[in-house]
């Protein structure tokens, strides 16, 4: 058995603490972070607060191994007198979509091998993808994944912007969306590229930049640069 | 019956060919776009060409309802003498994917009301998804694709480089990929975004900036500021 305590009240610890719950030879309960006076004996304890409150909890916790949850929060910034370590499950969990955590990558760091190991049995109760990720790869990590989500939700939304601006309904380009998001399944997004920036059609380029306002504009012209650039 | 002439060498060509081939009430003939003195009679005439050769192909085609497929190119710039109209399959194809019609998105415009029943009659032969969209509107929906299908694989291209730089495995971002994606099927773009530039988070910002090259950083500021802004 593996008895593990959670800090926390959003979207990471509520999946964490969940799909726990449903594992075998696993224990877990459940802090809220802003009553640490009782925290119980715990083989591991995990931190999935936000990332300007690990070092502070972390301070209060006096069980051997503390764990956060963050991408962008090397592991030497935790303040326990304890063992450290990372256990980053790298996905975007919504309040309202079920996490599955067998498609879940979690990036584990630690200082010696036996919690290592321990981390590593603790991922596999409840998900296979398991990667060693330092704090300096971590950070690398977490910034393409602001690039690969929230950028790319970004152009959704100016898609979305464009398409509602002309009556023209967006989910024309739903399939587009996913067929491009399953092409990199298979193919490196530098071979999957295609359109007018990849092939330097300048009069198509020229026929877009006339439809956007300022803004888009602004992107449309530093992207086709980058594409062009082979960047 | 309907009867069709594709004419073009392309990957759109070839798939439109291949799926009219297997469907009911349709007959289909596929002309090389280089040797056109040889097109037979049909109720329909597709030019699957690259965009700036559709007029001159056009010209020289006396079939009665001569369509093209392009996204970008208006209906009058056919130039045969006959009906005009537009046949556009919002897809990204590729040679060695399997194009799967149920799901694409036919964008149809033409110049009457029974022209557009036959170009029904004809996508839905292959597909199921239906769109009436005028040249105007079209254009924005090409624009809009371009931001959700090349430049979102752009920065799935950014991510990757960031990746192999620093020797993580590009593969821990799969499947955040794939549900970025899928979040927005049930939730609109702006609904969806999260992450540091939503939550005006100033320290992460920095620290990202930190790690990047210059030309990442130019798309990570705009993307930031436009987000921040709610563009």
């Amino acid at each position: 058995m593996i008895s593990v305590a959670i800090l926390g009240n959003g979207n990471v610890a509520t999946h964490l603490y969940s799909a726990f719950s449903k594992a075998e030879k696993i224990t877990v309960s459940k802090i809220d972070s802003r009553k640490l006076d009782n925290i119980p004996t715990s083989d591991v304890t995990i931190i999935a607060v936000s990332d300007d409150a690990i070092a502070e909890v972390s301070s209060k916790i006096e069980n051997t191994l503390v764990v956060h949850t963050s991408g962008s929060v090397a592991m030497n910034s935790l303040e326990n007198k304890g063992r450290k370590g990372v256990f980053y499950p790298l996905q975007s969990f919504s309040k309202d979509r079920k996490a599955n955590f067998k498609k879940v990558p979690f990036c584990l760091e630690t200082e010696n091998q036996s919690d290592l190991n321990l981390l590593e049995s603790l991922a596999k109760s409840i998900g296979k993808k398991i990667f060693y990720i330092n704090s300096d790869q971590r950070k690398r990590l977490h910034v393409s994944a602001v690039f690969v989500n929230n950028f790319v939700n970004h152009l959704y939304k100016i898609g979305e912007d464009i398409c509602e601006e002309h009556q023209v309904p967006f989910e024309i380009l739903q399939p587009l969306i996913q067929e491009t998001a399953k092409k990199i399944k298979k193919l490196s997004p530098k071979e999957a590229q295609t359109g007018p920036a990849k092939r330097n059609d300048q009069e198509t380029i020229k026929n877009h930049l006339d439809l956007l306002n300022s803004e888009q504009q602004e992107i449309y012209k530093l992207f086709t640069k980058s594409i062009l650039n082979g960047n």
